[in-house]
């Protein structure tokens, strides 16, 4: 594993050694005054980001800095893009500046990869994470979804998970299927007709219209948020109808199992997607992934920078909770 | 003191509490060569900046990275406020990703308040430090105002400051009036009625229409920024009258008392709020100002995330002055 | 030497040096594991770009942190400049804050130069650095470009230099003929009429409109980039016709010398001014231009912060190689 592109060039075992990792982290760091570790001194890392974002890329700074990296953001309205610079020369030099590791967020589905295969193609030792592409992967966010699952419920395998709302658009929605598939949860898109991805029925998830029947039987209801930027064109007929029929009501949420917990990947438009109060509720997971995400993110780093991307030798080694420095 | 979001929160002794531990930042940073303490070595600060700001938002990142502290910027444009997040999930994001404290500037009188209510109400820890809301507050201004005043003048008690000029769209004014009056300092507001505060008749200040007639009573005369950005309408007839009345020109700076000092929070629109001149003269402080504000959001950042709030225990220890990292 | 504003400020000398400067710390930092230094340790870096940039502002904010400097980005739309503040205020305002150096790239020609002057005329020990102004200087591009040469080519003196293109609105390549000039070598601009600079006769250089006839015997062809957002008007008459007659074609690279290379400042519009095969053929030393970007922006900081600006004491000392932290 030289870059974190996409849930499916990940084994089994090296989800299961990344979600341990992250845990690792969040023992070690809060087992310590000082939330600081020494990990990646002399490391530099930049953000690269197309799209705006407060989480992800406040997420990925935060790992960074934690764990002593350099990190350097660019932004798409600061950047040469509007000189007419391809990604890949802009990949290339920021690679010449001195990148040990660029994490990109871009509105094209494919944009990571084809940035990963130039720098792999001229030779570059650059590790490239995707932190979102168009409507593909978003992997970082399935990983902490999956910590925050075990954390919640103790386990992956054997999950029921219902995934509501705009499946078409979402790039969490396809990270988030290969990895549980991956890990024996069972997945149920829940969506109107024209939210579902094209050729659906080739994925390895069950498929329903009707959020009444399925919000009873999940033992997670992750929510997804309503892409409005990515929508030109009637894809529901309201958002009354749109939250009536996808919402997550405070009648449904009644209805689910007593251990089920509910996700959302953020940022919520509550009154839509999700009704207030349960946005709040106990049952309702969305601060834990949050504070996961930083966690994973300092686990990729961390395996992608100080191991090669070896999994197993990140995992195994004492570096994760050595001594802060002196 | 677990959050700074008006000079009305806080007592005399805490105010001068703050401004001694401002000055002890002050000759601890000037006393050594490399300007660089350990004190918040492991803190995470973010700023959350809703409206422009160069020196605001730089004096506290200053301020933080002078103590070690791990500092990550989001501005408005670039968060996720785009796509409809409340600033309560804003703030919980932030909190969770691990800010230990948010330094909140937001065009809405009252939003940082209301956000430290809604992190308290969920039992969060995060300190919140209003640096600008709305017309309402900007407490660490008036500190470091008040700090200027004594370095210069020997004390603030028993001062008469003259506040000028757009005083309705002003939490400059607000905040310093407060504290001024706090301190047993004098205030008049000089203005045009359609500059001055609703119901300012209820504020412990004196009141003038008359610029020339107070210019040469006052001990420290305090000129405010034409907030043009916040006026929809015909709040004076023109910038050439506006000057005429209410700028301070060369004339009006020759008859002040040869005591008395000359202040602007800024930034300076020359010409027009003050004389070309008359900004760069001996008896204008401004760039002081700007001095200790990096001193002044060093003891706040301190005292909040060192000593939880406790202005006493922050500038009895010996944590300020201690040695820089080896 | 206390500003970096302009190539012509710099002996013969003061150029060598600090090219030498540069080739240390890239061989410092390669032959350590922890590219970091502990150099700068306690200054302040402000970059305050008015202009979008990528890789100038990332290099001057990567040379900086690998110096262990605390670096502050101010970029213009978030900047008090929007208020009508003028450039003295804000770098005045900067440098109360605390800024040790300012790192400006700005629109106007001379821009850094008035910032520089307004600094020294009030006493402030501050540092200007010209990262680019309008379309005059931009002194550490052509300092990495002779460091670049000098690595390709093995000297700088003698060396036949054609630059391509936009000759008009370039800054790059003032810099350069005033450095090339110094250093000894024979530069010759290749460009339309149209894109010639005005008075051109009096430049130490030769002129051509014909670059078929140059680029076979330049050691050095340096092709521009195509500035459009500072064109208003027609400067050429279509961007095929650029390409054919300025643009750095397959059959024009395979007449050049064995021996010679091609630069470009970045970024490239590839298909425009350089064929897509041509800018990643072996020749091309783009790519390390960009590398050793960092080096020089080292150097300038470091000399100016740590010894004043004499170049001569900068690199005598053992500080450049000196251990990093513990």
């Amino acid at each position: 594993m030289k870059h974190l592109l996409d849930i499916a060039d990940l084994s089994r075992e090296e989800i299961i050694g990344l979600m341990d990792e992250a845990d690792n982290f969040r023992r070690a760091l809060e087992g310590r005054e000082i939330k600081k570790l020494p990990t990646l001194r002399g490391s530099t890392v930049f953000t690269l980001f197309y799209e705006n974002s407060t989480r992800t890329r406040s997420s990925f700074e935060t790992a960074g800095k934690w764990m002593s990296a350099d990190v350097i953001n660019i932004s798409a309205s600061s950047s040469s893009v509007a000189k007419g610079e391809s990604l890949k020369d802009t990949g290339e030099t920021i690679t010449a500046v001195g990148a040990d590791a660029i994490i990109i967020r871009h509105p094209s589905s494919g944009a990571a990869r084809h940035l990963a295969d130039q720098l792999d193609a001229e030779g570059r030792a650059t590790h490239v994470i995707n932190a979102g592409d168009g409507r593909h992967q978003h992997p970082t966010q399935a990983l902490l979804d999956a910590v925050t699952m075990r954390q919640r419920l103790g386990h992956v395998e054997g999950l029921r998970v219902a995934i509501v709302g705009d499946c078409l658009h979402s790039r969490v929605v396809r990270s988030n299927v290969d990895l549980l598939t991956k890990l024996g949860a069972q997945v149920v898109l829940v969506a109107p007709p024209t939210l579902l991805p094209v050729a659906v029925e080739n994925w390895p998830v069950e498929v329903s219209y009707d959020f009444d029947a399925e919000v009873a039987k999940a033992d997670v209801v992750m929510m997804l948020r309503v892409q409005a930027e990515r929508m030109h064109g009637g894809f529901f007929p309201s958002h009354r109808e749109y939250a009536a029929l996808y919402g997550l009501s405070k009648e449904r949420a009644a209805r689910m199992k007593d251990t089920a917990i509910v996700m959302h990947p953020g940022p919520m438009l509550r009154g839509m997607e999700i009704n207030y109060a349960v946005a709040d509720a106990p049952h309702t997971a969305v601060l834990q992934q949050v504070h996961n995400g930083v966690h994973v993110r300092m686990a990729v780093l961390h395996t992608l920078l100080s191991h090669g991307g070896d999994v197993a030798a990140a995992t195994a080694g004492p570096s994760t909770t050595e001594s802060a420095e002196a």
